[in-house]
């Protein structure tokens, strides 16, 4: 099953939606973040439910998931990252956060902001959290996903380094694109790894990578934050980007106005958005 | 003006309620997030609207906003700090996050975690915004300030160093106690500068501080984080911790379950929590 967060031009803003072929279904919720903490039946609602009928080709998609609880983001997770970033392979996730006004939908325009240059990509792995997970193991971790998406953990490299801690360059505003749909554990490998993931400009392929290479999965991952804290659905995981980024590059590349950048992940969809700047 | 959030044994949960003397009156809102959110003119209303009576000394207080779209936190922001933890002084703030599920009331239980002995208490100065803020300059900042709390920003220390993102320290379940009010700026001297902030723990003072001496004061980071993302009403921002922590003493100092951790900031309010160990 394939879900997305559509934009209506009614008072309703936004709706889920499930896809049928080249058409998707309105369901009776605001959104996919409603629709999977509406109850732990969520998926036999969400297949069953009848509603509209729009057309995929002129839909506009916001976010999959517009306002998640949480997103929590990865650092250093594929081998190829680590090193093109100088760092040692960490025994620990390195756990990041993203407020949700950095999210834009999957073929949104990603912004530039006024204040830097320096914007670069980092082709990701999403999972939505479908079931409420505490103290989980990785063995019954996967049983608490939703579906998986696709995710550009988009960055303002040079905000990102100004103080040790990332947050700052993480979550500027309208720069990480995150859809097209949330795809359901069913219609994938079981973790959803070993599936292609690139990132291109331009149509120029940046990064190219697999998710069997993450260095901790996608089990790993929810087991050990939900050591932390409480994993709630519609919760958004980013899980770590491969090699390839702008800033591993020598020279450094960064994106330009009016250039495309398209995040694929092999099966699960493909993000497809503009780069503008913003001026104060 | 003083506003906090109150827990009702009822369907409502929890609702935003003005105190008056030892009373506090309860407002048609869930909380003072929703309070805050629900127009710009939420202060008329907040100090007109009436209800239900209920007595300050009987009544639990949930975190002062519940479920903040963000909570931002400041790090090394006071010089006292900056020294004990080994840093140099920053050229810019340092923003790391927290999720709303590690907060809790005023005067709950705070929780040492399964996983760690290491509970590091850090008193702050709490913000929370009461109007849209982005891109705004220092001199609009403070406009756009709601009111004013206590909150301890409760850190698992080992978790925190695991790896070089705060995040996994700073975002345990049931860990950062905030309120017991929201004081609004009419109250209190401009930018809430020149307050006596202080941690006690058993009634030892550990830390004892000024909130004069905070390196980026309120009306700067309010200006800097709007500088990256749209600050929404509800968003608290935890502004750092002075001096005296646990961790920046010889030997180490950790709290210990059954301890009374006893946060203070003159004017505002005074937060006491005892400290609980969980076991799985």
């Amino acid at each position: 099953m394939r879900l997305s967060t559509v934009r209506l031009y009614d008072e309703r803003g936004t709706a889920a939606a499930r896809q049928e072929g080249d058409e998707l279904v309105v369901l009776p919720y605001s959104d996919i973040g409603e629709l999977l903490s509406s109850g732990d039946d969520w998926p036999e609602r969400a297949a069953a439910e009848d509603g509209d009928r729009i057309s995929l080709s002129t839909t506009s998609l916001a976010p999959v998931v517009p306002h998640p609880n949480k997103i929590v983001c990865l650092g250093l997770n594929y081998a190829t990252h680590i090193k093109e970033m100088g760092r040692a392979t960490p025994a620990h996730p390195t756990l990041f956060a993203k407020y949700d006004g950095s999210l834009v939908g999957a073929y949104d325009d990603v912004h530039i902001p006024p204040v830097s240059d320096d914007l670069d990509w980092e082709a990701e792995l999403g999972v939505v959290i479908g079931h409420r997970a505490r103290h989980v193991s990785p063995d019954q971790a996967l049983s608490h996903v939703a579906g998986y998406t696709v995710l550009n953990d988009v960055t303002v490299r040079d905000w990102q380094h100004r103080t040790r801690e990332f947050l700052s360059g993480k979550t500027f505003e309208a720069t990480t694109p995150v859809g097209p749909s949330l795809v359901t554990p069913d219609e994938l490998p079981r973790g959803a790894s070993g599936l292609t993931i690139s990132c291109l400009v331009d149509g120029t392929t940046m990064q190219k990578s697999n998710t069997a290479d993450l260095l901790f999965d996608v089990a790993a991952i929810i087991a050990y934050v939900s050591t932390i804290i409480t994993l709630l659905p519609g919760d958004l995981i980013a899980t770590g980007t491969p090699g390839g980024v702008g800033a591993g590059r020598d020279p450094k590349v960064f994106l330009q106005p009016g250039q495309e950048l398209v995040t694929v992940v092999e099966g699960i969809g493909e993000l497809r958005n503009t780069v503008v700047k913003d001026r104060l």
